[in-house]
């Protein structure tokens, strides 16, 4: 629990309930620590109240409520099976659900799930989650290893929306992706199995960049070598024949990585923000060279369902040719939240979980 | 002919001669002056050389090449037929033509072509021009006034280009139009065509909005009246519950206005920029809120040949019910072609042309 | 009350009960009668049981469950306020509702609501329906005529929805619509709103192609008067060029349209499939002209909760200018609900209504 | 040369002449054998008039016309570049290529052309061959081998063409190709390159299933062991939870194909009909099912410019990874032209290709 910004991180009991109609109890297996926490942790997003951290579980049925028979695919589910969630449970009667068809953007579904515990309990650093119906859960498929689905975390479904906001990636298209932390991962190897050409990853440290390279980037750009924004356009330019690339995906988080991002982009070309959702502040642009270079900038946030499942079936069929369970790199019990949350916002890790079970055992 | 920025505009003369090849020789009925030659007048668009003025044509027919014989959508066409061009010859031989297959980006096709009047034939404030192989001109068919046909000049195909690179408007999406000279009053057409819902045009003098109201205007909001960039906003977000515009095009041609554009997107919405190719500088951008409303901005300029032809179709189709002809306020002679320049830059017109046959009469 | 094919048509008494829950009860004003319901009185579709007729509702709301808040769309609603309804309430918890995001294709909303009377609250032919929660309903502005709302009845949705998946009709696009019942008037009037060029509907009576002409036909061919496939194909033909038309829609409902449809479709041209879901049976079709034509074609059956709220929309913003309500010809009471079935399968009128309150008083 | 079908073919001698214009000489290192030239050899498709086979050309460059500076892409060309080139020459000056923009529509690009040799210099079953303006042309990198590049011959481009018409192949969407010759090989390929689920293979012999799955199948269904169409849709609705296909390709170019096909196209699928070209006659197809499963069948044919670059790319990038290269599985001399197309024809190889510069050494 949080209670408060920068307050050290506490540890609630709360019996667990037994479920009813629809509710699925889940025993949690691991949570993913995500910079979001991070980013509630020192303040730099609006704590509701207290809250219980994650929004990132895989686990195992442990009861099922009358009327809960199948995920959210269909797919019949019994206690024992492993599910994989991203607490997201759009309204389905609002603007957003109904019109825009995109529930990514529906209101009713953030950020007020976390103000009590007991209204919250599909949060993840906890012994046991309940789903409540609507709720997207998917089964993982036995053999599947729960750390290649968690290995991005939220960042996956994030990004294979973003993605398909994007609109096609065309066999061929040249991509530079901003960042390599999980958002930035997760960008990389979607472009490789999207089909792209080049693929170019801008970041630091080269832990991370090594990670890049072995999900899909052809070249990367170490921020720590190439030091100055003039510099990594200049490389970016050098290596597309001075057009820049086809398509850019922003996964850096840091408001400066906007203006880098503008210039990178080739005529014609789309540039994709993702990472900025928790980066405050303005940038300048160029409205003559959006409009006179018939580029496209494309907003995205969250996801809708559908990626959460695309997100396990990206681990079930990739997970023995990438190395996706080896982005786990570090592991911590519930006791050590605050440890795990401070040790990602120093990036000193690829991406983090905590095992509830770890405490028990 | 325009020598340098500020100085007089010049007449020169020049032998008209054959049509060899598929060139095509036009005797000159209407050229539409266009804000660009505005621009070029005072100095804002750099001039590459003594420029015969001029991009939007219609005339007739004298001489065909011998191996001239359709129009570019294949037409058949003979002398004394009426024809619609706007100077564009992609070289289909480059990246943009040929990989992007967008040859509005083809650098092959401007501004070299005004160096010098023996090298540019097509320039449109002339008695005759030489429309050469490869440069897309439509028939204009009989029943359709001239004036309808270039009403809005290249700020039509412009327009229709652009619409095109938004994607779709869904039917009963709302549309707020930044400016209502020649490109807002284009795109306010193109949106009620297109089944928008709401079409809420900001601008003026209210000579200019009185025309977007009779064009598919659902409301109007005066610059005069209202204004503030707050109020302007509050009465956009009034009229659609809180929410802004599913679609804004900014077609104002000011700086200010991008930035006034991005606070009337919806969520989920779209920003498209065409008005400001001539409008350098900078303007402040909040990249996470691009980001978490999942909006998409999208700049287009120039446009393809298509969009000459749907140009000429929507005058066909639509002269009779809407007041296209009567955007051409103003007709000028060709030895008034600087008084012509002039009256444009200073928002008098709706729409100017310019008509060498009339100094002959 | 049907309970076998070409039974009499029963009345059934029923309590009404109070709402609980999200549920809205509402007092039925107008149910539309459609081809579906007399497919069903003549057993070409299969009854699953005794089945209370209609799917196209359109009432006030009377009373609200204690949870009821909104409409689906989340505008407040109270008792008083005039509500639409189509009976349609995906699962959100399957293959189509979550990885399609396909409404339309749910498995589980229909039709086994029809089973019960007890069970299925939300048919029209009634005094009053029970909308439960996840059932599409949205709010009837005030001032807008309910003839105008139900003038096509489910054929409205349907055809927003075929047309979405049609994908654009871009501005100019040539429309050949085969038929002139509901579906086809429909679709006349949607290919008008999305700026198509030519709209040629084909079809009789000559009553409806009187309203096709007023809903935006530039052109009709009437059945009887051009009665071989090969005369309508020639004059269709004609009118392009000898090219056919760029978008064809199948609204006919008979078998031998398909094939006929085919052969109007112009080369890049797209066939949209939408009045056949009744009609079995095969036709033949050459694989070697879809391959080498490039032309596409595309199924679309029902539709989902948005072109519910859009049918809405389409008639609050059209129905001052064009003959919406005039599209209701005949009104029958509850009494007489065999006889309205019998009627529209007999094509005798454009549009059948319903009106329960046309007993009572 | 083929004078008349099933005659002998011919060697004729003609002197090379110098390039002129923007012409380009090229003297042909490889011709690729495709299905096309066994159709035309024994009559299935109409022969124009005596013709030079070939239609699939890599070779050097000899000598450049004096206004010839680039391929057409803009890359600068000089003698001894090799470059690709698939004869596609579209007018830019009819409805396809100016209002569709669909230059594989173009009626003027094709088969006149190979009328008489003197009229037809980029036939590839020669020593040299002269490239028009305007015909597309692809230089190939240095280091990528000349066998990759004509692998898959025109189907490659074909494919990269059908592909694009099909819209958007999801991440993780399962296709099943029917066929596995080049055009299926292709398919299969790129259905893997942007990042398909399960890739089923129906095809014979089972030396083109061992290439399909080195390309990317995840399963084959051969043709032998699995005799009846029954079977065959046993198996793939069993792979998926009875859905079918999400994607399906005919690649087959049998008759019988479309209709297996239509029955493995799952709810909201889409069928892309490719193969068919030459295949004449009807297949019967049930109009209802395609209504109400919402499934979209898209025929697609020919190329554009960009696909043939595209192709270049597929195996610059791709070849040291994939077996491209070993899809040459058999090479003959100009004088051995006649065994190649009838060895073609009974699919014993996977591709055949013409090296004229085999006779000379």
């Amino acid at each position: 629990m949080l209670v408060k910004p920068h307050q050290p991180v506490e540890i609630w009991e709360s019996p667990v309930e037994p479920p009813t109609g629809a509710d699925v109890l889940v025993e949690v297996e691991m949570a993913g620590v995500c910079g979001t926490d991070h980013h509630y942790f020192i303040g730099e997003v609006d704590l509701p109240g207290p809250m219980v951290f994650g929004h990132e579980g895989i686990g195992r049925v442990v009861e099922l409520g009358p009327e809960a028979q199948t995920d959210c695919v269909g797919d019949p589910i019994k206690p024992g099976d492993r599910v994989y969630w991203v607490p997201l449970k759009p309204c389905h009667r609002c603007h957003a659900c109904t019109i825009l068809e995109d529930t990514s953007l529906c209101p009713h579904q953030s950020p007020g799930r976390f103000r009590d515990p007991r209204l919250t309990p599909y949060a993840t650093y906890t012994d046991f989650a309940l789903l409540p119906p609507g709720m997207a859960f998917f089964k993982v498929p036995e053999g599947t290893p729960s750390e290649a689905v968690i290995a991005f975390g939220c960042a996956m479904p994030t990004m294979l929306h973003a993605i398909e906001r994007l609109g096609e990636i065309r066999l061929g298209d040249s991509v530079v992706v901003q960042g390599c932390g999980p958002v930035g991962l997760a960008a990389t190897l979607l472009a490789r199995l999207a089909g792209a050409g080049d693929i170019t990853v801008i970041g630091a440290p080269d832990a991370r960049l090594e990670m890049a390279r072995r999900l899909g980037a052809t070249s990367t750009i170490d921020l720590d070598a190439a030091a100055t924004s003039a510099e990594r356009a200049e490389a970016v330019l050098d290596a597309s024949d001075g057009r820049g690339a086809d398509i850019v995906i922003e996964a850096a988080g840091k408001l400066a990585a906007f203006g880098e991002g503008m210039q990178l982009v080739a005529r014609g070309g789309r540039y994709l923000v993702v990472g900025l959702w928790s980066a405050p502040g303005r940038a300048p642009i160029e409205p003559r060279h959006v409009n006179n270079t018939n580029i496209r900038i494309i907003g995205s946030a969250l996801s809708r369902p559908r990626h959460i499942h695309q997100a396990v079936q990206v681990a079930r069929r990739h997970h023995e040719r990438l190395p996706l369970a080896e982005a786990v790199s570090h592991r911590f019990g519930l006791a050590q939240a605050q440890q795990a949350i401070e040790s990602a916002g120093r990036q000193e890790t690829v991406k983090a979980v905590i095992e509830p079970g770890r405490d028990r055992t």
